[in-house]
């Protein structure tokens, strides 16, 4: 059984067309799909049909799809959901648009995670034959996929247990209080295969269901202020960044969408390995964990979450 | 059930000191020991104890190992093996120093491959508490861990299905004689995780037990560059690079150790995902996939092995 | 006195139509006018009104255009070409469309070379007030200006007297047969300022009037892998490269118009200076200093000129 | 006449041995001369004896010098300078080791300048003949060159002017109250050659005789997360970046050495002309200008000077 990846997130915005066009033009997303008052993207690299859902009427994240590849995870899953004691449910196929049947769960910080097997093939821009390395014509960032997200929790030990009793996920890199507290989790990055991490977890009070960020993964350090370039173009709001992280060592901007959804750009980060220790930061040393260069952690992002 | 990656590489070399020197110097592995007429080295990223063997006398790879993640993969692996028809034994913990133990499986190509669950850990040189990105004073191109190997076969087709039935890898790229011929694998790159592929396979006469090359991941297009200045200053003689392949989309330069075995760097290439669907390179387009920009493939890349 | 740039080139080509579609849609250059069978191209960073212009009718260089920055500069120069003891004659305003008068000049090479203190202002693509970094939209490889240009010689150590004694220019490096005979040049790289080389000499016999290349800056590393992964797509027949000179430690591909004039992307390169002694390379690492990471010349190099 | 480029800062540093370190290991320039309580350091690139001194002392600039090719331009300097109705002395050889006679200016922003036309040459650490592209064993950062100077002045429009009148600098870029008031400087970048700016200066009131920063070239991109990495690991006070300037296109940290002084790390920007017409940045867009990608000015960026 593996949990593949952060299959889609969710999210709400407040404005449907502003963040159609924003999430188009500046991310450089493509839309495949408009209906029921959401709008479906995909990366130009990814062959499921969609990535990203936005949807009118608030901020933050409705919910979040997890693929995997068999139709016989589900029942595993199923019964390691409730295991763990946490509330699960069937979904229908179709009640996502070109999505297969599968799970709904809710993990223990409140957010809604569907599981499913299947999305409808729409294929990557280069094809499958004799590909080139991009499609001609991307628009502003052209981000090739969604990588991960990073969600809110009261209870960050409990949730980040969750992804691993449940999904298989392994700790990659862990903030602790200190390191005669290595079994409390501050926040937490946790991994199904190589990518660094694929979901992560950032404790805090009040912070259950909310949405830190969800990435997208570029090319490069160069790729990442092609989106820099693209951002003061569009006159998008950033957060933190070009820096890198101490913890993956990904290279990163983050930055808001219109409706205040925070949105990052992803690049590299080493090739995370199951059997590798994870890596233990001690919450005095959080800023260089976070923004490796300066070593300062920005007030807004620790507390601001949609 | 899990192989976890390509974990050593073990080859021959005509001359141990000379090629101790060059992998630590040159390369910028760390060796961590040197017994009965053997170095083994690391990369400064990897935690086990070794990722490379070389060995006095001749030259062309000797064995590989592959690593798994628990002891219970090997029972699988070696039905499996059996089932699919080739030779296998069991090696003991110590038969490679600081290796688990497990199996030897002579595949299809005639390569030994050695599947293993556990090497002494020794850590990265970045530690596991608070680390800094890279460690100060790595030597020449500093490559951080092993990434991937290219074998040779007379039988590619066979091979891949090796790897495939007994490994569990997915097929990420193929190349075929033409979309008619579909079936029949020219060559392969196959992957378990998401680092575009684990394993390659080369298809030609008399390419049994035969290497092309093993590769070392590094960061990003300026670490390519980074490396092939230390080629020229260390004057090391290069095969083809800097370039991009079609395949992977991975960044690269091959190069050679002083016996004449084949050595690569290797940069970024796509997220691999199990659940996509492999793309396809006709024989006639061979040339872009490996060196995409320049389109034509030197012809020592496909006769040159050892 | 001082010679600002090489200002245009002039080259012929043998399909104006097929040349124009590929300097606008593979090179990225801006087409401004259309005239007297001649296509004229800006880069977007350039402000004067054109630094290409393509000729219908065989291949090769027609002429160059090298910028000075006052009226007054001619007369110096006119006098100092004499002194030299090469033809010079002037030419009126809008003889070249939309070029002050000036010089011409043909060279010891025999080269034509304009002279001209003025071009039509059109201005960068990103303006003059609160510009933005690029222009969006850039097509190809989107070249933001010509650099410089090689040119053949068959005397190289007079050629390169002429751009010293009359332009003013000084000597960054140079190719001497031996350190025995340093007063011999076999090429040369000249410059007015800090970009590297303005014009570059290759001696060879029959090389007079010949074309080397003319090359185009282009940001960096990163931007020689978007302008060669370009080049893949648009099918263009590259000469050499990516790769990394020694001479001028520039990054580079070379590669060659549909007619066969050799074109170049060229990045950074240092910050020569002119009262830095020059660099000598002598003839036998001539390879490591034109091509500095395989150190191999290739053939087609050194003879393949239009 | 021209001057060639800022050849050396001279600073104050609170403890001598604390700055030496740093700017050896960490800056990664190279100590060439310690005497009389100073030490003077020049980078790899550079072949005149040094590029920066440092002196026991308090913090800020003491003095810059300014490189000329020839004896003769000290009097045409001399001249205009008083013309301008500056301070001007005549400086004998030996005031400063290593460096010419020459002329000593207190200019309009009570800045004291020396122009010196010959410092001894001590070569690049690649030498002249068959150079390699780096030096191998690069401490820290390794930065090649210095690059440029940030001055303050009550009246930036005036000292603008006397380095365009006296030492023939031309603008670049400019920032003025709005455009209906270009002719009052309220910033401005200039220079002599195509490296973007040698000399830029911010007005403010109480500025005069303070030092905003100097700067190092690096390669690119890549180098300025390099040097990011190292201020992380030796614990260098950051200030701002990664990022990229609007204004001169630039990449940039900008950071502290110990005494407060500010640094910086510069790479790329365009190719600056001596005919193109300068850029002019509106007051109410210079956080767009500065540091491009956030659009947000730091309140110490424009308000901590030494």
């Amino acid at each position: 059984m593996a949990v593949l990846r952060l299959g889609y997130a969710h999210i709400r915005v407040t404005d449907l067309e502003e963040s159609k066009k924003y999430y188009t033009e500046t991310v450089g997303l493509l839309p495949v799909l408009e209906a029921d008052g959401k709008v479906y993207f995909k990366g130009w690299q990814e062959q499921d049909h969609h990535s990203l859902v936005i949807e009118q009427g608030g901020v933050g994240v409705a919910k979040f799809g997890f693929k995997t590849n068999r139709v016989e995870d589900l029942e595993e899953i199923e019964r390691k959901a409730q295991l763990f004691g946490v509330s699960t449910s069937r979904m229908s196929k179709g009640e996502n648009p070109e999505v297969s049947d599968g799970l709904r769960i809710i993990i223990p910080s409140g957010h809604t995670i569907e599981v499913y097997y299947e999305q409808t093939f729409l294929g990557s821009s280069i094809g499958l034959i004799n590909p080139d390395v991009f499609p001609r014509g991307l628009k502003g960032m052209g981000v090739p996929r969604l990588d991960h997200a990073l969600i809110g929790a009261d209870d960050a030990t409990l949730t980040e247990k969750f992804f691993m009793d449940v999904f298989n996920f392994f700790q990659v890199e862990r903030v602790v209080p200190d390191l005669d507290h290595p079994e409390h989790t501050l926040a937490s990055w946790l991994a199904t295969g190589n990518r660094g991490h694929d979901i992560a977890i950032l404790g805090g009070p009040g912070f259950d269901t909310k949405l830190h960020h969800f990435a997208f993964q570029v090319d490069d350090w160069s790729s990442i202020l092609h989106a820099g370039q693209i951002m003061s173009m569009d006159n998008v709001s950033v957060d933190v960044g070009p820096t890198q992280h101490g913890v993956t060592r990904g290279k990163t901007i983050y930055f808001f969408d219109p409706s205040g959804n925070r949105n990052e750009v992803f690049a590299d980060g080493y090739t995370t390995q199951r059997d590798y220790r994870p890596i233990l930061w001690t919450a005095d040393q959080l800023g260089k964990g976070i923004f490796y260069i300066n070593r300062t952690l920005v007030d807004s992002f620790t507390t601001v979450l949609t």
